[in-house]
């Protein structure tokens, strides 16, 4: 046949060969540049060598594929691995896309073989295949990195289990808790996170769309288990169409980066504040802070700053893909292609946002007499107090509420620094029947010691949830 | 103390007796209107007297609070209850949010036993505790719509398991694929979304957040395991700063509820397109149908529309929650407090739009005269052509595939609808091989019974597809 | 005609009445929640009465209605118009929105009169018309909010014109500024956001939809630059279609509003941060803070907090928006429907926020001492060393860095608070050529003044800007 | 000064040379990572060259530079940017970013005199005016495209001004219109998009913020209002703080972009409808069509579809950057370094929209009888006869309304395709005064010539509106 030199040959109109049978024209520049996704989809290789591996062996294996053809596809896709590896296949632009790249170069490489490649299987179905595989160990990768992080964070709630430090509401300074458990607080979301990413690649990695050719299926007697099998899938998605239109996986994943973004966001803003001159809780290592062309005495957080600009912008990316797949009807259009740009991206914001996370809490250190000082600041065991008349006196909590408010404002107008420092008159003052025992309780590490109760912030309470982590970390 | 009685006073600035207690001046119009969150936060009402209910009962078997007064607490949050449900409980702008009102009730109703059920706790765990039972109720009702839109999806399917219609892609006619096929694409789509909204519910009944108090615990000797299953939760959460903090449960489950919109979007989408008259793939009922005030011809599909701007509105609750989360230091923010009108509104949306869903697949006609000529139109079995020269004649498919398109170009240009009204002659003038079987084989019927791969489009795949949905869901 | 009686009649299936005439059965219940938009749209009443009192005051000058049927609406719409301001007229949710609802009770008073005024309009130029005149009253609405604003921020301005503040970069001290200064930057964000309100106001006033019927214009002789004037457009939309699928105007709209509320969050976020116990450069009204039910001492900045919260709501519903319209082919469709909750949901968060931001400048104090004592910290004249080693000995910049660099290192090495602490044997062993006059320049009060360049910090610059301002502001 | 050789020494760790005069330790390599912006921010090189060609020159006329020194900088600049425009100057990630790169290379050109360029500017000033310069060019540039798609619709409406096609609302056949009428719609809508791009220009260039230096402005004698001339801003910006930490200008031009995108995607879905095999009333060049690898019948609308998808993206931009300023304090901070990849992104994503959008047009061609067939489907004229009714026989609109309806329901009942074809003397079964002449002009030509109200369907209307522009596009 005619045609089939063509397709082969090195001229970039041969691009269309691969569609253009019946058309006229060839695409307009503009077209091409709107069109061609090589630049994006060629992080995509390993998953299309992969999964046109296990296609052809699956191929062979049903003898829709001579053995022969068989052993000259596998062998030149393991070539093709090995040269774009080395950097040296240059991708084509005309050819579209990765797949048609690493077709060509096989066709080139095998032949006819590499002609028969494509059989029972389109682009569709291929691309979805290809995009599962590269998320599913890109989640892989973004649990590590999670793993990483909770092992900063348990290292430093160790050795902080004690250090006394203002909880805050509002910002403003609510009751003592300590610096172990604050931090420890952020290894429970984490945890939910990799819950959150390992639930998206089991989503990822559960319907295999191999087989389901362009959506309506093969008339080729093809073994769809097999592929599935073959490439880690859960199993064969049960319906071509779906097969191939399907990106919830893709979303499930960015939600989770985008909600585990969040929460690294939040502690990003806490560094912001305990490194800022006017907290001084805490200091980065050089090697997270950056200087200022013109302020030589700035220490800038700014990885923690990228941080949070990161957590937009995944966030943001979760709602174009949401966007693009709204309204489209069944099955496959063009406006998905976005999603892998969008993936990509999404995933290498959480992989450098996650590495400058944890090297910044690796290596943070904090300042003792600052969280000291502040944790008993503002009055912050009013609480404790209103606490001993509910307990000791069986003050109906509210009007405790309303004895612990006027013993702050009082402590406020004598211009008492922590509440435990007013007098045991005054105290007697505003409540008669308030014991010397009672005022002991306002100092900080009573407080602390105090919070005993499940989950509390009393130090014997954060070493044991500490404890519990570093088992189940190993 | 003087204060008691001012506590429960019903004159307004009572209110801010709940804090008020240091305050010189009261909080101005314009900040109760926006603070105040009791237009929003009363629906958490059931909520909010189930979790003190069990609070109370928790504080009475750790000898917290006398068996009396706990009584009194039971009696009087039932009595509320039924108040609320009878509505001749009018809600307070001054006294709020749903916590304040039910709790000054209780203290009209139950005097200081009513003041003393706010012990060992703060409206931060508190809140963050109904919110989580009020989200996984909804979440059950969520999962109950799906339900009954996969019966629908399935039961139309089953009636239409091998009516011939065009498979699209880029709204492109690509292959035929049968009605059935095409709606149970749905029903696997739906299952994953259900799968998500469970995952979401695991999340949200998780940790529970009560005894956490304002953040940091609390030195009464609660017993957190006990409420945690009182409340259905599976366990106390581990950390009472992220306890109160936390709120990636409800973005995990506006997350499932966008992504399970976005599924109805498309399947809304497509209901627009076939009771278009340009399609006539199908009549929507009457009563899920509108008219139009000058134009008495149209039959405008209003809920499938509002569906996909329902889903535009979910998605973006989701980045409204995000954005809001993003930077908070820990733990509790003012912030928080649009959390629960962003959940409400999406939940409404969610339950309006699977309603509408469902009652229109329940009652929505089809067309087999126009689905079966649309599913021959545009040639849209070349593929089997192209597969047949791989099959038989062992063409390397990307050949095969020019074979094809010479052939549909050849067929246009005759001016035919089906590509199996192409002469054989035609057909043996693009490659003299082309046998008359091959020609039968393009047929729209042949087309389909012959995509027999696992998930495909051939009539006995697809009853099989159903049959298993079928066993499923009961 | 014997539907006419019916069209008026009280009973429910009366409203299909309206468009129902060939359909053989009733919505469904669930699809007239869906559908019905009484519940929101009812905001709209004054502009929908405004637009069809113009309209019939049109149609009669043309001569389309008599002058007896005119004044019959011209009355009845005046008394509706009386009903609903007293709350005199329900809505009915079976009459669908605010448009079917007027027209209803016009025709019950007004009768066939009633009837008439629908000639030569649609519902989709009606609502469009309606929709523009709302958001152009809530835009001035909205400019007012920024006017009072500005002059509570040009008021403390003037009243802090020489207070000195840190000027922060990355919230690390960078250089003192004034907090005049600090205070009128956002006197220049808000009247950019006043311009893009008033462009968008332009916008939404330009084209007037009316007489664009349902899309194509209509063949009644009516005078659309007539009811575009009387209406206060710049003129009659030049394109049926485009009148009543543009919404433009609105995304317009939210997009400024989501941009001053952006604003409005920075200012926020730095009143959140100033009165925070580590701050105590502000402190809110009484009448602005709001308490906690467990923590007596707390002083919580809640409106500022919601404006946050405020913020990316507003941004939301602009995505949410053109998320909406951004596949729909032309012209109206059933999804815009949403635009006018999103709108009110926006313009009501913009009103609160603002006025809270309002309320909050104007009774906000700042504490001179503590304002001061920042501003010196962090060796924040550094850069002053800087300026003058390039000024006076043609040092490089680059090179100046260095030695002030140097300098700082020194400063914290020897426990010092301020660079202008630092002795000159200390700075001239860095650099030799350093003199005493060099070492005065680093005191605070030095370093505002000498920054004098336009738009600089030095107090006189400030009180330049400001009386700049007040005399703009009238 | 022994630091001056290092800091123009090629050795990696001379780029914190620039700030790192006072650090321990140099970055690790993920916080230079996740800290250089280089292979972003190059895109500004010659905004940055631009801009620091102006201050060279400023600071040289007021004296601050010597000319000698200036004149060695502006050749060094010139040939910087030979340089770079030739591909020969490598860009270093050690050195951050484009300024710190441009400013290098000019001290290895320049030596000293490079130094001093930096005097009284710092990198904060540099960047926001460097990214305005870029913006303002952008949005010509957008401008030019939204101009280009004008002309290309214009020459469509003029050859189509009174081609009959159906106007649809709902996707549902509403009343003939003209295709001519439906393009110009969209030359209103660009035109409104072409005006924000216009305002957003002018904001953009409105507040020059060179010479605000890091926020506070500099003791520096310069002249701000000469390098704004320069630049071609309209002022310098009137506040320092707000000169740096400004982003309104990007957002108001990622606003317009997102909008003109939204028109933009609803064309997109036009085509992609139009040139479906259900519509057929267009053919896409083949220039603008893709095939398919497996389906060779396929005449694939991708470009438009992408044009979707970019409308989300941009949507998605804009979001992200609002979300991450919402919650800056002042001034600068890192987080704002994400602008530029978004404003990058997007503008990129609305030039290969647009340019494709405007290539479809201009090729596009349309299918004179489907669209005939199609204008008179749908008894799409039953608009025409309700409104005889209410201008003959005075019958109210809304009984006229339920008159017409019944006539579409016989009409549907006898399978007639068009109102039109419904003989006398059915309609006159349903109102006997119905005459002859108001059966005819039920036909579709008559429906179109008679809709000419200003802005109206009637082709000489259409021809108006065309000219109109044909005039002002010159």
């Amino acid at each position: 046949m005619s045609d089939a030199k063509s397709s082969s040959s090195p001229d970039p109109a041969a691009a269309n060969a691969m569609w253009g049978g019946r058309f006229a024209a060839a695409p307009s520049d503009a077209m091409q540049a709107i069109n061609a996704s090589i630049d994006i989809d060629q992080r995509l290789w390993r998953q299309d060598i992969q999964a046109s591996k296990a296609h052809a062996a699956m191929l062979a294996a049903q003898g829709i594929l001579t053995t022969e053809d068989e052993e000259k596809i596998q062998a030149g896709l393991d070539q093709i691995a090995a040269e774009i590896a080395d950097g040296r296949l240059a991708m084509r632009r005309e050819l579209e896309d990765i797949h048609l790249n690493i077709e060509h170069r096989l066709t080139e490489i095998a032949g006819d073989a590499g002609r028969r490649l494509h059989t029972a299987r389109s682009r569709n179905d291929q691309v979805a295949t290809d995009f599962r595989l590269w998320t599913a160990a890109a989640l892989d990768g973004a649990m590590e990195k999670i793993d990483r992080l909770q092992r900063a964070l348990v290292a430093q709630a160790e050795a902080h289990a004690d250090w006394a430090m203002p909880g805050f509401t509002h910002l403003q300074t609510a009751q003592p808790i300590t610096l172990g458990h604050h931090l420890m607080a952020y290894v429970e979301m984490s945890e939910r996170d990799r819950t959150r990413l390992l639930q998206a690649k089991a989503t990822t990695l559960g319907d295999c769309p191999l087989g389901a050719a362009a959506l309506a299926g093969t008339g080729f007697p093809i073994d769809r288990e097999r592929t599935a099998a073959m490439l880690d899938f859960t199993q064969p998605a049960a319906n071509s169409i779906d097969a191939v239109s399907a990106r919830d996986f893709a979303l499930e994943a960015l939600s989770a980066l985008a909600i585990a973004l969040m929460h690294a966001s939040r502690l990003a803003e806490e560094i912001v504040l305990w490194t800022s001159p006017h907290f001084r809780f805490a200091r980065l290592a050089d090697a997270w802070s950056t200087g200022s062309s013109i302020m030589p005495q700035k220490r800038n957080p700014d990885a923690a700053e990228l941080i949070r600009a990161k957590a937009a912008r995944v966030s943001a990316n979760y709602a174009a893909l949401l966007g693009i797949m709204k309204a489209l009807p069944l099955a496959y259009a063009k406006d998905l292609q976005e999603d892998k740009a969008l993936a990509f991206e999404s995933f290498d914001a959480f992989a450098l946002s996650f590495d400058a996370l944890a090297g910044m809490i690796e290596t943070i250190t904090f300042d003792k007499r600052a969280l000291r000082a502040a944790a008993g600041a503002g009055f912050s065991t009013a609480t404790d107090l209103a606490d001993w008349l509910v307990r000791e006196l069986k003050t109906p909590f509210r009007d405790a509420h309303h004895v612990a408010g006027r013993a702050v404002k009082r402590a406020e107008e004598l211009g008492l620094s922590e509440l435990g420092d007013l007098p045991l008159s005054e105290l007697q003052a505003i409540e008669p029947r308030i014991t010397e025992a009672a005022r002991a309780l306002l100092g900080v590490e009573q407080s602390l010691e105090s919070r005993a109760s499940y989950g509390g912030t009393a130090p014997a309470r954060v070493r044991e949830q500490i404890a519990r982590w570093k088992e189940q970390l190993g």
